[in-house]
């Protein structure tokens, strides 16, 4: 009998060992024969998974940002008004050594992105469909009153969008400074300015 | 008589050619012989300026930093208030061609400080120098009623500079969704929750 391999899953596994590869030495410092080394593949056999180490980057920026959906979902699959955004962002954010795992792989791929309109696009569509879940999530919460009126505008969701981005570099390039501590502090900062009344003064 | 060199100004004009070739090019496609070829300069009087191609992107990035501070000051020397907080904010924003040719070198040079401690050390220096502006201008907002008080907290101001940081990445990987309009809208939201006084509710 022929050896049955499951290629879906021997695929996740090469994704996982990439990201992590890429995450701890950079893009550059990995080629496909060390990817290939590291999984035990042979480098016909990794070139049926990935042919080339560009498209190898992509499945790891693709396998961090499902992990990220999927920590979220673990947390609360029904994310509902403003403690359903709250969920998002807590598990968007590189809180931990995972985490911040996850931005170092994060900021390879974005420079890269560089000089790649595909990976640009991609990056582009995944902030989209963020953005488009904290839309929704902020519309329930000033439909129920959570927030004022007119909280859940397009430039309050950027904002936090980029925000979010911006602690990727902060935690993982300055982390003695953005601690967890610190970045809890400023996410709960703009969601209590959401909940704030226009001044009479 | 000797040939008079302004090494100096000599410096300064290659650290120029630099940052553009790396932000259109990518350091990956970056040499100290292609630096050289470029800067009509030989390797050795190269690595007089610059020891290395690491020490050219360092050079680069100080430079950036440096021409962001000098547009805000041309802007406005003696920012106060407000007023001088969204002068500073205007000019590290990527609001046109140059300032996102900037902030691809800048992207560059974040990829680089994940595997060296001096790059992330000096990229958390500029930040904590911009921080500290940022308090300071907040502090007389505040001072002067312009702000409701505690808006200068440091919650706030951290995440004003997540927020700008964010904001590099946006304006060059998604530049047909975060156009200037849509960050000017997202920096005068933020400004405006700041003059917002506690909900009654």
């Amino acid at each position: 009998m022929p050896k049955i391999v499951d290629h879906d899953e021997r695929r996740r596994q090469i994704v996982e060992l990439v990201w992590r590869l890429i995450a701890e030495e950079g893009i550059q410092a990995v080629t496909t024969r060390r990817i290939a080394e590291v999984s035990g593949t042979s480098n016909g056999a990794l070139r049926y998974y990935f042919p080339s180490k560009e498209a190898a980057l992509t499945a790891a920026f693709e396998y961090v940002v499902d992990a990220t959906n999927r920590r979220a979902d673990r947390a609360d699959a029904h994310r509902h008004g403003l403690g359903g955004l709250r969920t998002l962002c807590l598990e968007i954010m590189p809180l931990d050594e995972e985490r911040r795992a996850e931005a170092r792989l994060v900021i390879n791929f974005w420079q890269q992105a560089l000089n790649s309109p595909e990976k640009a696009a991609l990056h582009a569509e995944i902030q989209q469909r963020w953005r488009a879940e904290m839309t929704a999530r902020l519309d329930e919460a000033e439909a129920e009153g959570e927030v004022v009126a007119g909280a859940a505008g397009a430039a309050t969701v950027d904002a936090l969008a980029s925000f979010l981005l911006g602690l990727q570099i902060e935690a993982v390039l300055a982390p003695g400074y953005a601690t967890p501590e610190r970045q809890l502090a400023q996410l709960e900062e703009f969601l209590a300015r959401l909940r704030l009344r226009p001044s009479a003064g």
